[in-house]
């Protein structure tokens, strides 16, 4: 039991449990090992769920999806091995900003003899850090580690329980007042604003403050590719996904040519602005992100997106949209199926018509994402990638993450051939488990995404017959999908089933996405120059 | 062309290269990505065999066992997302001195305008760089790491070629010559001395020198559990492996109540001395090992394993090997297959009939390796395990690298089914590459290693079909072996057979081998303490 009750006292493993519980988290993710192995009984033992993964790696990256849903992931390894190897996926959940508790067993105390640490054996310092590591990631949204002894797991500490530690400090009202003001009038003197919503909308629960905000003033709104459905892709609003050259050409024009863009949440980095290809005038942009604030070149002193809710809530001028492009969804053509081999083009139309308001869409790095982007969703948050970061592999894993945050949602999961040789038989967990996502592998025979660059054989990818892996678990149903008719075929089917589908879709290795196409133009350039 | 012909000059790429191929490596390991795809580009045109593998975790752990085997390992991967995925295979090589070189791709200098590190632009520090590296990587047997900015492959520098950098600096004899007379008179003054050879032997090239120490002086030789074939099994001299109360009974009791231990090579670790069951008096020990040197309690100020040779050529006194134990393998009985089922016990017994002159056995983490123990391998440097560092996963993807190294070699892999579901799919990559290792993949449904220790369901993995992944692949054959006599037939099959095959060994969830059973029982101690 992990409850406190009456005059019964948490261990240190009870009490960082119970810790966990509190943030609405549910669910571990990790592969056990010696050093945590007590850990894992003790887990077993509480009303958290433990799910194994294949390997760390699947681990890191489902707890990243599960947080990016929920609020706060959890993935618990063994020390060194486990621990090592989940670098890679905290970097991203820290590139990201996605909270992720990463737990790793250590050897215990008494083991370690030329090295007592004293200091960490003070009871009341292990709450106390254990409140701050977690307020901490709650609070940044960005990852954070607690070792754990083993031999600490069951110790009862003496002693007073630590207070609360509180969440966010408060904060002085007046210079944030201040920047609201000018902010606001900055909007009201512009002919064309436009709202850019990023990542952090979705991480920071902003999404109908900013809806709100579009929906007073009557401004546009469009996504950065990190961003995509952080803001509802359904509001009459939104425009589509704004990534310089890379995304498409009407919305890019809108928001080029806008005197005023208004920057929520937003990370500027190469990937999600379409590879460097952004054309964005410093001079015409506010920018209210979690870290900072500016209007136009000067850097103001308040963490911008605490002032969204009141910027939003403000009497501001109603602006004229008359200018403003069709949305993408209303342009994006309907599906009717051929006998015709299918194509990259055609499958994003398929997957556009498929998608419905259970659907979660994972793109894994590659032209998975690319052909995603014009995807429409049909809620907030229910497109998930690391555009950002682009680490290959996790799309499989992430849809372990989503479904064991929210079972009534079902991922779609669009994956390349060369990503799910890296973590792809990770769909053996969603089987073990009892979850149906639908994974695409799209098969064109290589890393799709660099061939456009440089090419050679080190492109190619060992041969696997992707459709047998249904066949190989035991478990769920695979297809093999060439033609749009069975394509048509294999989605109705996966629609109805309870259990795992892996599609796998022959492409031409040379089929590749428009918006692909033109990123790797740019890419590239950087590669040759 | 990688080669300096007349007065062509290198580039910094060239230059990388043509010192790889100077160590008498062939391959590079890796998987690509757009920061190090031109470096790609310029491996596909030299001599340098390019092996994709599916995820760098196959990349790092396969040049750690080429570099084991050939005595350097390459593996090449992209910035960040690549190169920290390769940490924890670093490390492994690191702790069990496996010397590889880690190329990891970075962004050009002239992408990080807000850094230009103008030292390193330096074209003679860069090709000093190359050389120092490699030459410490060679002389220390441990990883070493190059950042290879993309914009700096195909630059051609001006100015001088640096000289060679000599490999070791030459040592004054006196101190040494001094340490081996004493070293010489304790071992001459010993009734019952024991040589234990550790990893560095083979490491090292000194396998030589230890069988003749043991020739001249009739001294009986025992392995540590990593230094298992460091010298050849074969060997009159040799007992068999030495692992606390782990390993063989009549080989600990002969070890611990030696009056000499004469160390080479060993590192001195827990898993490598049965969980720290080892009982060995340091006063009785004299240890040369590649960082020291040390007589009973006092410490020597050279390197102890380059006395070795000279040691070897002296004149020494011939002991009475007399009381020495039967050796393990001539202990070892006859396998006559029954149509029982399989039992740990009687696949042990299988395993060791089975293996030849031709055979690397490779065994991962668990079971497999505990297992391993006994049989005896047919030449020297013929079993890889990471028994120190005890990274899951490793078997498979090293199979990829030790074929690499030794097309005339054949890979017996011994592979427990939670580490094959980390890596196992990597035997596409020996597909891909026409390799034929023969994995053994043994299926008792989970963590077998930790259910004696601590068991719940964290220790259960997912349901694989493991004999199924051939079809999957289209490639090879595979077996589902479940009684003596189907092992006995799918063995007579796979030793013809020139492609991959995969024996899915189905053995009780409680039948661990007995050298398991007690170390479980020791780690057991350490969780629970």
């Amino acid at each position: 039991m992990t409850e406190l009750s009456g005059a019964s006292r948490p261990s240190i493993g009870d009490y960082l449990i119970r810790r966990i519980r509190e943030t609405g988290c549910r669910h571990v993710f990790g592969v056990p090992g010696d050093y945590v192995l007590n850990f894992y009984a003790m887990l077993d033992r509480s009303p958290l769920r433990v799910i194994n993964t294949c390997d760390e790696q699947g681990a890191g990256f489902a707890a990243d999806a599960y947080a990016r849903m929920q609020g706060f992931g959890v993935v618990c390894a063994t020390y060194m091995v486990g621990g090592l190897k989940l670098l890679n996926t905290t970097a991203q959940a820290y590139a990201e900003r996605s909270p992720v508790l990463v737990i790793a067993g250590a050897p215990g105390y008494r083991e370690r003899e030329r090295h007592p640490l004293l200091h960490h054996r003070d009871p009341a310092t292990a709450f106390r850090e254990i409140d701050r590591v977690i307020a901490e990631i709650v609070r940044t949204k960005r990852p954070g580690c607690i070792e754990l002894p083993r031999d600490m797991v069951d110790m009862v500490p003496v002693g007073d329980l630590p207070s609360p530690v509180p969440v966010a400090a408060a904060r002085d009202g007046r210079p944030a007042d201040e920047v609201v003001e000018r902010v606001a009038a900055v909007l009201d003197g512009a002919e064309r604003p436009v709202i850019v919503a990023g990542v952090e909308v979705a991480r920071f629960g902003l999404e109908p403050a900013v809806r709100e905000l579009a929906a007073r003033t009557g401004i546009p709104i469009v996504a950065t590719f990190l961003g995509k459905s952080a803001v509802d892709e359904t509001d009459p609003r939104y425009l589509g996904v704004y990534s310089g050259a890379v995304g498409d050409e009407a919305v890019r024009e809108y928001v080029e040519s806008s005197d005023c863009l208004l920057l929520l949440g937003v990370l500027l980095t190469d990937v999600n602005l379409g590879g460097n290809t952004a054309v964005l005038d410093p001079e015409r942009m506010i920018s209210l992100s979690a870290g900072g604030c500016s209007i136009g070149r000067e850097a103001c002193p308040v963490p911008g997106l605490e002032l969204l809710p009141a910027l939003a809530r403000r009497s501001l001028r109603v602006h004229d949209r008359s200018t403003a492009p069709t949305p993408v969804r209303e342009r994006t053509p309907a599906f009717a199926p051929t006998p015709a081999r299918l194509t990259t083009e055609r499958l994003v139309l398929a997957l556009n018509a498929f998608v419905d308001e259970t659907t979660v869409l994972i793109a894994d790095v590659g032209d998975a994402v690319m052909m995603s982007m014009d995807v429409t969703t049909r809620a907030p948050g229910r497109f998930l990638c690391p555009v950002y970061y682009s680490s290959l592999g996790f799309a499989v894993p992430a849809a372990v993450g989503v479904q064991a945050a929210r079972p009534d949602l079902r991922p779609l999961v669009l994956v390349g051939d060369g990503a799910f040789q890296m973590t792809g038989m990770e769909v053996s967990i969603a089987a073990r488990y009892g979850m149906n996502p639908i994974v695409f592998v799209l098969n064109n025979a290589g890393f799709g995404t660099e061939r456009p660059m440089i090419d050679g054989s080190f492109n190619d990818v060992a041969q696997w017959r992707y459709h047998l892996v249904p066949t190989l678990l035991g478990s769920g149903k695979g297809y093999l999908v060439t033609t749009e008719d069975e394509l048509a075929a294999a989605l109705a089917e996966a629609r109805k089933s309870k259990e795992l589908s892996v599609l796998e879709v022959v492409l031409a290795p040379d089929d590749i996405s428009p918006q692909l196409r033109r990123l790797c133009r740019r890419l590239a350039e950087g590669v040759k120059r």
